[in-house]
């Protein structure tokens, strides 16, 4: 092919999008600007500002603030034409903090922050987890621990109380950082190193199977160890936990504020959840799925006790979570919570039936527009049927034709039409 | 640092964004959502379906679709861990082309898309050009030549319209590539690699001074070449325009068709707009910022005979432009038309005077939220003073306190106060 005088490759080019990457189509971007309106709408009731950050970071950033896995093998980096290494945000913490370090300090407390980022792991595609995707990020810093935990968990729990689901459908599993740690130093007694694996021996222990969990506790911890940890893993409600580990963690409190609220009924302890892999030191959570086709963690989140320690500024709590948006459409979907969006939104149809009044077409077409409404207008002479073929096709509520010098406005779901000159009261009775 | 076991880097890690790009703080977020929500709603008023596509692509579609200069300089290009050659996108067209180019042929004609991605180019930094973008992109595919480059001009002119500007803020500059290669084929009978110098020349030639502009035109032309091409040059107005190159151009049936309209007082014919390196065959423009300040192009476009064919697929014409966050937001600045964003969007806060008080605090949040309305909870007791501190710092024009058993619901702005045990009528009233 000759391009501009050029020579380019005729190799033949895909029509694929990136491996683990989604061309969304209009349907599929009307479904995904559905999920973003409600994640909006959500935070603007619980008066969180919106903000964004850069498609790249130096990795310095992610090495300092992430963990090892992620800057090992999932992340994309490469070096830039000014060798800076750099990579593609794989979370949107590292950058919020980077963000939040520049002003904290003269902005009043808490600030509530929020964005929806298209993030990239290097994972590989499977269901729910694709390469990139766009994630709900929500943040509470410098407000005091339980009552920000609260107003966090609310939030989440609200935002899918907004697409429909409720305790049926989802889940808040919540456990304490505080209680893990007191688990590992004073009842296991574990150094540091062992802590690390632990921390990936618990994440993981509801996915495998009986034999394989064993070894790996084998492999790590002693008889009577293996024992304690045992029955860790075996406590699945509130009052049990708070009696094994005998020390006055936050989420004991927590637990005392919500009990009478609406979010309680949501919460459930779960020993295994530790996002040992994240920077949380408070309460860890995850929102799980409680379909049987899709039993997942579709969010999770936490609270941190030092979100700037990588700067060297001032101690700054907060707490957050992060909820993907194939994540949830998956949830969504899964539960029949997902509106249908293959049609285009609602316009008006405006078509002129003879060449002659093609002037007159976009004429009109201005106008509606001009008042308000959003017009296809059709830009080729074509006969009432294909007029209405084209309507029904595309599910619009309204039809303009145009035979002769007035036009007849038709309100195809009512039944109705009005001929006119211009764009009149009736007609905008019908469109109201 | 100690992380999660593991030793990592003490260097200081850097506070500021990566090179070119920009750390949007709430202000600045809310900015660009203002920008983005009137591209939504100008794109919904003319049908625009939106859509988007992965921040990644293989670097061969960029060579194939894409000018020289693009794929040598100013690509973020790497290799993946799969060994790709993939680049993040520096603009949209060929993403769009590749998804189309599945679907075309099962989609009635004209498709109109619209999207607003992020962009990576590596440009300098300079004012208007940043290394990050986000761009409007707005296609017909499909649609009969003039009627969509008319469309797509007066979507443009709107858009910019709905911002408050009019025509002593803008221009559209026009031209044809057809009267280009008029030009180039039957006035100077150049061949293709001198159209090719010449296309950079040209594109140039009002920034040049004038020495230097002649220098370069020496360099490839004759002398009588060269006065013929500075006549071209020096064309100002359709009109002439149209005599000196006497073909049928589909530029000079718009301009027919758009002499009664809104539209026309914005055309401006100008030769020096060929945007030589991109992938238009028809019209092409520029909207040009007519500020003394800010004399340049915030926005560029044209028509293409054939989106698709780098896939081999029948051809498909189409009409576009891309128009970016940071040129615009510098159009409506230098304009005085862009709102004050300094403060938070609108919403309730939400004071306690006294611990005891907390819980009644929080369900209160709880009840305005579900009635719809944004609340700031402020999580610790305040006394009545920094309560309305607080709501003036944040600019809120409702503010609630709590001292005992009721509450009371202020309305700072119409000074009204009411007090209550629950949200009742009278508030509802306050708030609407």
């Amino acid at each position: 092919m000759l391009f501009m005088g050029y020579l380019v490759s005729m190799t033949q080019i895909s029509k694929s999008p990136y491996k683990g990457c989604r061309d969304l189509f209009p349907k599929e971007k009307r479904e995904q600007d559905y999920l973003f309106s409600k994640m909006k709408e959500i935070a603007s009731l619980y008066a969180y500002e919106p903000y964004d950050g850069p498609m790249l970071e130096l990795v310095d950033l992610y090495k300092a603030k992430s963990g090892e896995e992620l800057i090992n093998d999932q992340i994309y980096s490469f070096t830039d034409r000014g060798n800076r290494f750099v990579a593609i945000r794989p979370e949107m913490t590292p950058t919020v903090a980077r963000m939040i370090a520049q002003i904290h300090r003269a902005t009043p407390k808490p600030m509530r922050w929020y964005s929806i980022p298209n993030l990239m792991r290097y994972e590989r595609p499977q269901k729910g987890r694709l390469r990139e995707h766009w994630q709900f990020n929500c943040d509470i810093f410098g407000g005091p621990e339980v009552l920000s935990e609260m107003e966090v968990l609310e939030l989440v729990k609200d935002l899918l109380k907004h697409f429909g689901a409720n305790e049926k459908h989802f889940s808040i599993l919540i456990n304490d950082r505080a209680i893990v740690n007191e688990l590992f130093l004073n009842v296991l007694k574990v150094d540091e190193q062992t802590s690390y694996k632990l921390y990936k021996i618990i994440d993981k222990s509801k996915k495998l199977p009986y034999e394989k969990l064993e070894a790996l506790m084998d492999d790590v911890l002693s008889a009577e160890q293996k024992s304690n940890l045992k029955k860790y893993l075996a406590l699945d409600n509130f009052k049990d936990a708070f009696e094994f580990l005998n020390i006055e963690s936050p989420l004991k409190q927590l637990v005392e504020k919500v009990e009478d609220t609406d979010l309680y009924k949501y919460l459930k302890y779960d020993p295994s959840i530790v996002r040992g892999l994240d920077y949380y030191t408070g309460i860890v959570f995850e929102v799980f799925d409680l379909h049987p086709d899709n039993r997942r963690a579709i969010c999770g989140g936490g609270s941190y006790a030092n979100l700037l320690e990588i700067f060297k500024e001032s101690p700054l709590p907060g707490v957050g979570f992060g909820l993907g948006d194939v994540t949830l459409k998956d949830f969504l979907i899964t539960h029949e919570l997902m509106p249908d969006f293959n049609q285009p939104d609602d316009a008006i149809l405006v078509t002129f039936q003879a060449s002659e009044f093609e002037s007159k077409a976009l004429k009109i077409s201005r106008e509606f527009r001009e008042s308000g409404f959003g017009v296809e207008s059709n830009l080729k002479p074509i006969n009432v049927s294909k007029a209405f073929q084209l309507a029904e096709k595309k599910n619009y509520s309204y039809l303009v034709l145009i035979e002769d010098e007035q036009f007849v406005f038709k309100d195809l779901v009512n039944k109705k039409e009005i001929r006119s000159n211009s764009i009149n009261d009736e007609i905008l009775d019908l469109l109201s």
